[in-house]
């Protein structure tokens, strides 16, 4: 969405001390301003003062100082990605971009980690990596950037393996709301070296702290990858196949689901032909044998739920084209209904409640007149709803909200949570409570404790 | 040690209350108190005024409002073996014996976790869980709560595979200290929805509220097990199989270094014959021919870095008896000075820098009088170099002190950390500035704001 454009209000002194700062890396132009006020979400666009670009820590630091002195706000801007208004500067202020922190500080091959700053994305890492026979597995479906990712606690296809943000940061350099510079942790494997402050600015979205560096995990790349699609006849069945895989201990590293009208998009738009039924994507690595082991006993567990169409193989040219129909699911679900704007739920539940969940809000959204497609990160309990509403037609926006509302306290109640990987923003705080309770007011006593003057991300992640 | 025995100075009017809440389950006895004033570690003992049992959440939530009202100080009190002096009260007060929480709440097995009750061991559960082919992986040499795990962020030999508390705790139940209640997360497996509080509350050591309640992950027993010894000519040769072993991303369930004076010690208490060298003991998991195909693969490293000895077995019984050194390392090691006190430190350090601080250490302790072992959890870049003290030697104890202050800084420099899984408690706390900087700082605002009394273990974790 556009932002209603405004003149920056920013302070004339703060701009001059920023200005004496980093030069013609400060900006109030409109066109920066405007590029700075929206994400990839379906929340209001709201104007910047101004964007600073910065290009080290030291220099991130004293542009918090000379913003906490005019109290004025700072919300930090990587790939622009957020899919929940993370980005999205509430109360005007400073959009501190980082994207010029793209520097991949250090590789240790022999501890399994790299320091990278926080504008690096992930695939600059990967291709930096490429030699070395290292990755870094987190991929949310953007080519985010890490310190974004670290802020949203962010994860995707590879978390059923490997796990999110949570389990593959290391340690952060941060910037505090007095200008003060932290490293959370050491870059020992475990501590129990006090309080996890690592884990706690992971998922913080930039309300407590601004990333300025990021100590990943590194994984060596498996020595052979395998694919595998497979149709089932219900949502059920594949979950229960999932459910299994997980259960006996198979160490797939990707299992996705898409539904019946998610195989729809797809075959309209990559002009396939898969059945269309729910269907999975798995991907196998490891050994040879270990591949090939993995595949025969989860193909064995996908029959007995009476799945057909068993397809696998262990080609990288055959794996994509199997897998074509998951990539592609971003671009065939906008084309489902051009000009219309998508909105991807994501809830997150334990598995014994995914199918439930699922069947439940599949009825209600089979009445609406926009359409809507699933994909699940389904080894995690982790599903997308996607909903494809007419940006102009307000009572599609109700039915939507409505549907997403009765899905997100249908997901709390049956023991998950509102957000699987990407964040609270705007859109997710008004289920805070219901999901935390009191715990709610924990975060807040740290939110003032270490942010007493509420610079960073004015607006976001705890309800008032 | 034995505490100096002192008169109860608990305020009448709290003992009042809590008689009236608990009945014969608060203790001012002499026995009760000695009981609940010291560990298995080298510090002082020193006796709570009372000793209090609770039932259950609610029981602790109003025996912490009843303290918060007399300013006493509370101490959580579980399996009592801490090594670090998490549990002593240093300031006197109430300790909080949790044993008699130790109900198994719910074992979910489709979502692969379990509830339980603060006061539950890692042995019950375990037990518990026998015929449900699930297990839960955690394992410090004690059988500690599960509540003190979560508490201290310990971890154990699996830990190289299935991770520490830090990865397995899924939610937990935390009395805050104003007695009220929280949840920290919901029971989905991945969630970005707000700040973790989960992290928070593992490793606070009772100092930021008391856990009730925790749900762990489980996993699948795998199929078949394997255990191999094998000898090398050097620390860095052992070191480097298992660097080059992990980086290879074998999935090595666990991976333990015994130095030539631990296998010296347990030849002597087991009578056995091993080659009095560094040794790694290995366990694989995995389908037979996966753990068939790791063992080969690893025997192969470690012939490569110069391994002699390579014994093998997948048999239960063989088994153990390949593990047996190790199992019996804490008796061995008491064995080699009768009436010594043991001080096992506890460093972790990236495993580049493993081999390096080992080295320096053992330089160092190759010239003192009293005996020191070497253990590590290598694939973690974590060791207990153990030292039998004489403890009526004070000059013994100030080269220990010494030795393990150095070994310590050397850690820390190298990018590594105070402790590894036993905790700061008292003994750690005069290196967190050094190993945190100004991070320390914000666990002190974190501390202030969730605990402003001080009324949760004071004098502990965080140093003044």
């Amino acid at each position: 969405m556009n932002a209603p454009l405004a003149a920056s209000q920013i302070d004339p002194a703060l701009l001059e001390g920023l200005r004496a700062l980093l030069g013609a890396r400060v900006s109030t132009s409109e066109s920066d301003r405007a590029q700075h006020g929206r994400d990839e979400s379906r929340h209001a666009a709201r104007l910047p003062d101004a964007v600073c670009r910065a290009m080290s820590t030291e220099e991130v630091a004293a542009i918090v100082k000379l913003c906490a002195a005019h109290d004025t706000p700072i919300v930090a801007y990587g790939a622009g990605s957020s899919l929940e208004g993370a980005l999205i500067p509430l109360k005007g202020g400073v959009s501190l971009d980082l994207t010029s922190m793209n520097q991949i500080l250090s590789v240790r091959a022999e501890d399994l980690d790299a320091t990278v700053q926080a504008g690096v994305t992930r695939k600059q890492l990967n291709a930096h990596l490429r030699d070395t026979g290292l990755f870094f597995p987190v991929d949310p479906g953007a080519d985010a950037t890490i310190g974004g990712m670290a802020a949203t606690r962010a994860s995707g296809t590879n978390a059923v393996r490997y796990g999110t943000m949570r389990e593959n940061v290391v340690n952060l350099t941060v910037v505090l709301s007095d200008g003060r510079v932290i490293r959370t942790r050491s870059r020992a494997k475990k501590s129990s070296a006090g309080y996890d402050l690592t884990g706690l600015f992971v998922g913080q979205e930039g309300t407590l702290g601004i990333i300025t560096e990021v100590t990943v995990r590194l994984y060596g790349i498996p020595e052979v990858m395998a694919a595998a699609t497979c149709s089932f006849p219900t949502v059920e069945a594949a979950v229960d196949t999932v459910i299994q895989t997980i259960q006996m201990g198979i160490p797939i590293s990707r299992v996705e689901l898409l539904d019946d009208r998610a195989i729809e998009a797809v075959n309209a738009y990559s002009k396939l032909t898969l059945p269309v039924t729910p269907t999975l994507f798995f991907e196998f690595a490891g050994s040879q044998s270990g591949v090939e082991e993995q595949a025969a006993i989860v193909e064995e567990l996908a029959k007995g739920e009476g799945a057909s169409n068993w397809r696998w193989s262990t080609d990288a040219d055959e794996r994509s084209k199997l897998w074509q129909a998951r990539h592609d699911i971003h671009w065939a679900i906008r084309a489902l209904r051009p000009g219309a704007k998508g909105w991807g739920t994501d809830v997150c539940v334990p598995i014994s409640a995914l199918a439930e969940v699922i069947r439940e809000v599949r009825k209600e959204t089979s009445q609406q007149s926009f359409g809507t497609t699933l994909v699940g990160h389904v080894g995690d309990g982790n599903f997308h709803l996607g909903m494809q509403i007419d940006p102009d037609d307000p009572a599609e926006w109700a039915k939507a909200n409505e549907i997403n509302d009765r899905m997100v306290k249908h997901a709390i109640r049956l023991g998950g949570t509102c957000t699987g990987e990407h964040g609270v923003g705007i859109g997710k705080m008004k289920f805070m409570r219901e999901e935390h309770g009191e715990a709610l007011d924990v975060m807040h006593l740290i939110k003032n404790a270490l942010d007493p003057k509420g610079i960073f991300n004015p607006g976001k992640v705890l309800p008032a």
